[in-house]
């Protein structure tokens, strides 16, 4: 498969990655290199890859415990530290080995130290796959603020190795296909028919997901414009997640951008920017995949309250990315509180019935 | 007097930068400002400020102690929290109204901060308008390690207002004029002589190095080639800095600096790169200026070791930027450990003569 090129980022398809992976590592005479993995990626992905890459034996593993709750500052703060101690020059690797939160973790830490060192990311999971891996966002949740503090720094490359998938179950594809279908709805009205039907391999996917979102972040890099309508389902989404952060209804990040994909529709059916017809191919595309919480009062709360933290607001007005029909998609558009409050209403009768 | 452009950053003198800076404001509508000062600037700068800018009598005052001891992650942490429960969005300006303390540590926050938000800086120091403010490195120290993490970000724009001065003492003043004389060593032999003679004014002194750095800032943003040459006298210089920091000898960063030049100088001597009547002139611009410290031995311990740690070592073989005649300076200059002993000796010797 080809090669897609990214600013200065390479991203390496199967089924010559780890070929790809090795050259790199031999051209580039790092100092020292270091592999991210979290606690899932170390037993389960970590051999593959020291199989595959010899010059990888002698790097060191900073390994973390997985899940959302640890993309912290803290948790940069003690590698940072570690990486002091050991005395990590600015010719070293960072190696990312996981999914969406070693990869937004690791890009985040090897962004800072030093003003800056090399890192790859080897995306273990189809979100990461598909979307976390490509166009170099990375950073950290604030409390619950998702992705608060951070930088948009591009990975040297991105090695995507599809046997990984074998590794997941199923909630952790659908928590990936969340993406790739919010891709399809604001930039492929093809891909939405393709996702549907269900024909398409998962290879297909992601090597679609990936130039779709490519050529969005190359016209728009730093997030000033079209780059934001990759923010669809987001707003409420990551509201939602946070809300729900290490709490026993704690969600995927895929999970509930699709429950946000659903209420930023109910907002892009009311201010007529979709017809109803549009709706119902959107629900049925994810109601079945994915389950749609109802929220009590204190979460509902708390969820309107982290909508008001979205990094698109401007002058405290909310703003969010919303359908234009399918397969398109505008940003910069304005919410009121009364429009999210309506739809939340829909939503829930919705789930209702 | 001129405004000089660097890349996106716009450098504003006196006698116009205030009304620069108003129509700045009055162009960009921020949704909030934000004030960055430590107790000193409070008191001595921030009146001066708001009464010739109308525009920021409504904006938000951040506060921290003063002192390189307070440029640290957690002040940063602070704040990133302070902002977000004021819930500061995307369209905030941070204004960093200080010394090289703060607008390091101000450029860090805005940079990270909801993945980057506006931010300009007013230095108060000659330290900061004649070298810290110009050039968008930012960050903070990570123990005794100077600025270990950081980002290169410019700012919007740089607001130098010379009457700021008056508020210095002479140990601040020659505290930034160390920067001068490295700027003059290193590109511009006419200034190490205008120097020498001290018939210059402060505000020429600083619209020259200004240009200085700006030039070869614009030729190496990112600190890959020409720009590690304004890291003369920091390899040593910040390891003297951060074995003292919080001690009762702690230095200021142009004491430190003055000392790192020095002996760096006799390394460049030992390496024949420059000759001895070379090095006369530099300790003669230095030595009556500056205090030049003894070290006991474990200070002179943590000093080799902190060394090891500089930015710009690569597979452990420790870097400089050294001299190579007076207003030349060359890069990525390996120095042995043997080296730099030797110029500790000579160091000693030349301060006990």
């Amino acid at each position: 498969m080809a090669t897609t090129t990214l600013n200065k980022s390479n991203i390496f398809f199967e089924p010559d990655s780890f070929s790809n992976l090795n050259s790199y590592l031999k051209k580039n005479k790092f100092s020292k290199i270091f592999i991210l993995v979290d606690n899932n990626t170390f037993a389960d992905c970590y051999p593959i890859l020291a199989e595959s890459c010899p010059l990888l034996h002698t790097a060191e593993i900073i390994e973390v415990e997985s899940g959302e709750q640890n993309k912290t500052l803290n948790t940069c703060s003690e590698i940072w530290e570690g990486l002091s101690e050991i005395n990590a020059d600015k010719n070293s690797l960072l190696i990312n080995l996981g999914g969406g939160v070693i990869t937004d973790l690791g890009g985040f830490i090897a962004s800072i130290y030093k003003r800056g060192i090399s890192f790859i990311h080897i995306p273990t999971t189809l979100l990461a796959m598909a979307d976390a891996s490509i166009g170099g966002k990375c950073g950290v949740d604030l409390g619950n603020i998702k992705n608060q503090l951070g930088t948009i720094t591009q990975a040297d490359a991105v090695f995507i190795y599809t046997p990984f998938l074998g590794t997941l179950d199923t909630r952790h594809l659908k928590n990936g296909m969340a993406e790739v279908v919010k891709m399809a709805l604001i930039a492929d009205k093809k891909l939405i028919t393709d996702l549907h039907n269900g024909k398409k391999q998962l290879e297909e996917i992601i090597t679609k997901s990936v130039a779709l979102k490519t050529a969005i972040v190359k016209k728009d890099p730093f997030d000033k414009g079209i780059r934001k309508t990759l923010n669809f389902g987001h707003t409420i989404g990551h509201a939602i997640e946070g809300s729900l952060l290490a709490t026993k209804n704690e969600l995927l990040h895929g999970e509930a951008i699709a429950i946000g994909m659903i209420i930023e529709s109910f907002i892009a059916l009311d201010k007529k920017l979709i017809s109803k017809s549009d709706l119902t191919i959107i629900i049925n595309l994810i109601k079945p995949n994915y389950e749609l919480l109802k929220f009590n009062k204190s979460q509902y709360k708390s969820i309107l309250e982290l909508i008001q933290h979205d990094k698109k607001n401007k002058n405290t007005i909310i703003r969010m990315s919303l359908l234009k029909g399918l397969g398109s998609c505008i940003f910069d558009q304005e919410v009121s509180l009364v429009q999210i409050e309506k739809a939340f209403v829909n939503y829930t009768t919705l789930i209702e019935s």
